[in-house]
């Protein structure tokens, strides 16, 4: 995570498809006099129940309700946006959706035997927090597209060891790093394996709001009838990452029992006490503020950040495209329909040292796959992010990402004439494209 | 914690002396007009190398370093304030102290062997940050004076049980709960055991700043030449708590060996990279636009508040004076020369039970000393927290405090005479200051 966060500060000349940060363009929606606004409408909205503003204003800069301030406007944001039915009275506001997820492994793996489930490869932060919180971690197979058997089969081999399956971490939405989207049958075929052997689906949707094409599946949480799923959600995406805000929700009931599911809640506002005592309520009530502007939706607010990521999506496309046509038996890509990222498949290894390689000769960061696995199944693969460059940074970086490759290929053993000249002829193709 | 927090929303009628918040009183110096200040000023500041204001915002509202971006900044007010040696490169900001509490201890204590000590009592939340950890407590005794002659008792007893004491938690400056100052003489002889233990000390300093009176003593990080002490520090009750802005500094060397300092400072931002990963930089800025407005130091920015706070403290020693004179062989108190609280020994035991009876019967909320202790040392003892209380509820205050210990003592057993006749007196002189 850090290296992904501040390679770019080691190589601040290269161009950056390293980290899944939200696009720069839309922050001037955040100008210190918006957020000043945002502050006041919260306050104002504070204030009209009554309260005096001088009140609501101490109350605001001191130390105040452990599991947030303002869970009533971000569970209906919730329901609004993503369908997800959220009771305020079960959501827990965070330090971002990073401490939600270190929160929820901690309360649900709090006994040595228990594991968390993850998808091969996932998110680092999960396993960073996990490894943190001495909290075991055991990845589903790569090679199994069945989610849900894929998690029968490691409820078996766990217990075999004598281990318990508590919690499953899933991006079903536009995954990190893989793009990936679960579909309704996918979901709920995920919903009942876990209601089965009682493992609490943690179901991160930071993308969720950013689909470029087609219709939209339910999130795990609206389809959720036997109380398994806790969901997680960031403002770092649609907002902006500075403000660290993010909310756990939990189900009104766990696995059916009411009490189970307050009690769930309770531990988590306790270890948050100990955590992070409470969410910046600065922060809190800024977010409130756009929501408020907003009548409770992000929709709107989203639009402009939207476009251009599909923008940037198609462009990255376009241009790896016109780079690796002449390989395009060695190098291929997938064609994300929303979030930040895309992958591409390379006909050799691209590791740590790759990375560096990369940056320092042909000045692009992208991101090895290898980093979110845990198996050499991604060795041959890396992650781009599109979401934060422009146009000319998505043209140059690709263009520099084919002349990397093109030395790489260089340097292997060549079996034959065909690859030589695919090679060749990108090697032309590249310096007519680029500088 | 979340108790001593939120109990006041419980009995919203009642006088808190519960919780250690900084007074609202100068919360107008942070309006939302003058936080937009505090970030412009931060902004034009980072802006001033040569970075234009557009890229200063972007990268403000972006993911940024995760050991936080105003090290520099919170260092030298460190060195101005407290006489800190603080490098830059070997801190990190946190979403509060409380943050900074739960990355050591866990960063320290890896091992299941390893324990942290504390004071017995101490302040609840390195005791649940260390819990929610799994990491293991070892109290020192209560009855001794000498810090360091217990750290080598307790080091020698852990030994024996196959256990490593890795770091101590420590207070000197006007401990939560106790208000206790250790004298140079301890700082100094603390140092020596815990150099010979290679035991990390965590030096919280929350309240160093608010002394009313005597000369300040040397933190312990100031009188460090062994290089074991890691500072912690808070702007909660310098400027407020809803900023959620801490920091945690380390030695420039830890027991004399400078890369297991640089070693140890990462292990502490990779461990934050997956707890929040980072410190909102938004509240960042507001910090670092006040200590830039205020020439890097906040003696002047806190005089108001201290003021107060000693005022509160004379106020209340004066009403407990009033209120309990008639049982002064029985009642007494301790006059702290700083910080938020002081403490009340009574003639029974003050649990749970009685912070509810005396918030529902009489108005007034307190700490029982037992929430802070291991044993039941501190049954009979009481914290009042006199910072964020104003004149008129801490004389109405203690007088129905008074009322509640007099009620409590008409329930016990009489032996003798003199006794009802000092409960009776008190009564009497409650009902005369009362009302």
């Amino acid at each position: 995570m850090k290296f992904l966060n501040e390679i770019s500060g080691v190589f601040p000349a290269a161009i950056s498809f390293a980290a899944g940060r939200p696009t720069e363009r839309v922050f001037d929606k955040l100008r210190p006099d918006v957020l000043v606004q945002m502050l006041r409408t919260y306050e104002s909205h504070a204030s009209s129940g009554g309260c005096r503003l001088a009140e609501t204003r101490s109350r605001l800069l001191q130390y105040g309700r452990t599991a947030g301030i303002i869970t009533e406007l971000v569970s209906r944001q919730l329901y609004l946006d993503e369908g997800v039915p959220a009771s305020s009275d079960r959501m827990l506001i965070t330090a971002g959706c990073q401490e939600a997820i270190a929160l929820c492994l901690s309360a649900l793996c709090s006994d040595p035997r228990d594991v968390a489930l993850v998808c091969n490869p996932t998110y680092v932060g999960v396993t960073g927090a996990a490894n943190a919180s001495r909290v075991a971690v055991s990845a589903l197979p790569s090679t199994r597209n069945d989610i849900a058997e894929s998690i029968d089969e490691a409820v078996c081999e766990l217990q075999l060891a004598g281990r318990r399956a508590r919690a499953l971490y899933l991006i079903p939405d536009f995954d990190n790093p893989t793009g990936r989207v679960l579909d309704e049958r996918q979901r709920r075929s995920i919903l009942v394996a876990c209601g089965r052997h009682r493992i609490v689906i943690l179901e991160d949707n930071a993308y969720g709001l950013f689909r470029y094409e087609g219709q939209p599946v339910r999130p795990l949480a609206a389809l959720d009838d036997i109380g398994c799923v806790i969901y997680l959600s960031t403002f770092s995406k649609t907002l902006c990452p500075a403000l660290r805000v993010g909310a756990a929700t939990l189900p009104n009931s766990l696995f059916g029992d009411r009490a189970a599911s307050r009690a769930l809640w309770e531990d988590l506002v306790n270890r948050k006490s100990f955590l992070t005592v409470n969410t910046s309520q600065i922060a809190q009530a800024m977010v409130a503020g756009v929501l408020l502007e907003q009548n409770g939706t992000l929709l709107d607010w989203i639009q402009p950040a939207l476009a251009r990521y599909r923008e940037n999506r198609d462009l990255m496309l376009t241009h790896l495209q016109s780079v690796f046509s002449p390989l395009s038996n060695e190098v291929r890509w997938n064609r994300p329909s929303g979030g930040f990222f895309l992958t591409v498949d390379l006909p050799f290894k691209f590791d740590a040292e790759s990375v560096n390689e990369c940056a320092s000769q042909d000045s692009v960061i992208v991101a090895p796959m290898s980093f979110f696995a845990f198996d050499n199944s991604q060795d041959h693969r890396i992650r781009l992010a599109f979401s934060a460059v422009g146009s000319e940074q998505i043209r140059t970086g690709i263009s520099s990402l084919g002349r990397y490759v093109v030395r790489r290929l260089a340097r292997r053993p060549r079996f034959g004439d065909g690859r030589r000249n695919a090679s060749d002829q990108m090697s032309q193709s590249l310096s007519a494209t680029d500088l």
